[in-house]
């Protein structure tokens, strides 16, 4: 992976360094900005890791976790650049309102919008974590035991830990120097999937209860009513979307969650060749191949009328 | 990894190679199997792939597939060296009744047995594949996509696909290689983790309804009218008792499956340090360390409280 000219020298001159990690972040947000962070303040630079939304605790191991911010004021007043992670508009991000010198884009995601002053988008990219240590390289930064885990993570979260399609003998290459460098593979597994809460873990079986399988895509929801019930959160329901994909007949997952009345988020996961970003790209969301989401207004019951007609007419659920 | 001269010098010079996977074979036997069945091939040998048990259905896609078999006449007559592959007696093979020239036995198990006229045991080997992968190297053998795609499975059979202890840069950097060479990752992962039938996923889900949480302990039970309403059958469950363990707070996962009126089997699974071997031996059962089973007779409520207090005792729910 060749990293643009423009993006180094772009990076090389700032002093301060604001990073977004795109809302409800994941890991692959997250562990790209915590080891881009660290990588700049190596170098000399100040940095300030931001993210809207609280960090899910199942992250919370990640080196510098707790260096996330969610209030820029302190970074604002020393003007920095921003570089916008893992996704490519400053919405994503919700820094739309803030003010910066200019703007830095690196992203993977397919679906690209029409900002940033830098921009590097690889959709071939299998994480952000991956473009992010190729930077690094280019940077001259020593990957650190602590940039190491936070990397791994980020290739973890968006390979579902080497068995996605973006698993290419790149990815598995680059983990393997990564390991090298001290990033723990079973401890980092252990914490991205066995460290549910219970509470999550019943919001799970909730939502389970309400699979339904027609042609190939597996639906399930969950209502403002079930996190109440339970006392979790939206950020509780990330990877839900993967559960159904282990039945053989299940060629999409789609988890659509209560987001108001009459509103959903709907997360796509897809096996195989389906391509979900282009059913979210119908609905004004986005995301890559295997990973997309769109927001969608109605009854449940006519949100996935809307979705198996899409999926339909796009043939996505065949493979 | 280095390959015994014996090894090497042992194969070379023999025509007629039996190659004998253990009973109950997994991926890595199978796989392991396979590759070095097709590397010996390409080398002008004759050889033959024996399991006494039927393939899992999960496995018939590895190459070669088609040409393990449980009849070995055939073979015996041309009086081959036998290869035991993935464990190291023949009882572990069920071979131990036919006769052989001599034998070689190349496995990663840590209780070695004094069998074998050439042995190559290595328990630092996170699989028998990857065993298998340097000696083909050793041999000059290519990597055809076909090995590749047999090694691969193998490697991700016993690493929990990179999630496991065992998972280390070398693990990872052959199996960039075998990614290389052609072996596809997330067909891989999907024939191994993504092919259940919708009927058992609904068995899970109707199991896991009746989580409850004890001390550590997560016990679900599985009826015999779950099976009726669900059209399942008893070996539906395999690795029912895995899901459990997501939840942080749960030591120790046990599935209660009901046998007959007041009669249950019990499976149980540990996370880290907890040994349930040792509670099933209390019960008459056996097991190792991390997966373990025995039989109870009772209603649910006294067999569950049994398990708990037979636990307690022996302070398995700490880690």
């Amino acid at each position: 992976m060749k990293v643009p000219e423009k993006i180094l020298s772009g990076l090389k001159k700032e002093k301060s360094i604001f990073i977004a990690a795109h809302i409800n972040p994941d890991g692959d947000a997250l562990g790209a900005a915590l080891a881009l962070a660290e990588a700049l303040e190596s170098k000399g630079k100040e940095t300030f890791v931001y993210s809207r939304d609280p960090v899910p605790a199942i992250y919370s191991f990640l080196p510098g976790y707790e260096r996330i911010s969610s209030d820029p004021r302190s970074m604002l007043k020393h003007r920095p650049v921003m570089v916008l992670l893992d996704c490519n508009s400053p919405e994503r991000a919700a820094v739309e309102k803030y003010g910066f010198k200019s703007s830095i884009v690196i992203d993977h995601h397919e679906t690209e919008k029409d900002f940033g002053d830098i921009k590097w988008i690889d959709p071939g990219a299998a994480a952000t974590g991956l473009m992010v240590f190729y930077l690094l390289k280019a940077l001259g930064v020593g990957i650190t035991k602590e940039i190491a885990t936070n990397l791994y993570t980020a290739i973890s979260t968006d390979t579902g830990t080497f068995r996605y399609s973006n698993t290419s003998a790149e990815v598995l290459k680059v983990s393997a120097e990564l390991v090298e460098a001290g990033a723990p593979p079973n401890l980092i597994a252990e914490q991205i999937y066995e460290t549910w809460d219970r509470k999550r873990f019943r919001l799970l079986v909730i939502a389970l209860n309400t699979l339904e399988i027609r042609k190939g895509i597996a639906i399930t929801h969950i209502t403002k009513e079930m996190f109440r019930r339970t006392g979790t959160k939206p950020a509780d329901t990330e990877n839900f979307s993967n559960l159904p994909r282990m039945i053989e007949s299940v060629k999409i997952s789609a988890v659509f969650r209560e987001t108001g009345r009459d509103m959903w988020k709907v997360s796509l996961r897809s096996k195989g060749a389906s391509n979900v970003a282009r059913i979210a790209e119908f609905f004004d969301g986005g995301g890559h191949k295997n990973a997309a989401g769109f927001s969608i207004k109605g009854d449940l019951k006519s949100a996935r009328s809307a979705l198996l007609k899409v999926a339909g007419n796009l043939n996505m659920n065949k493979r």
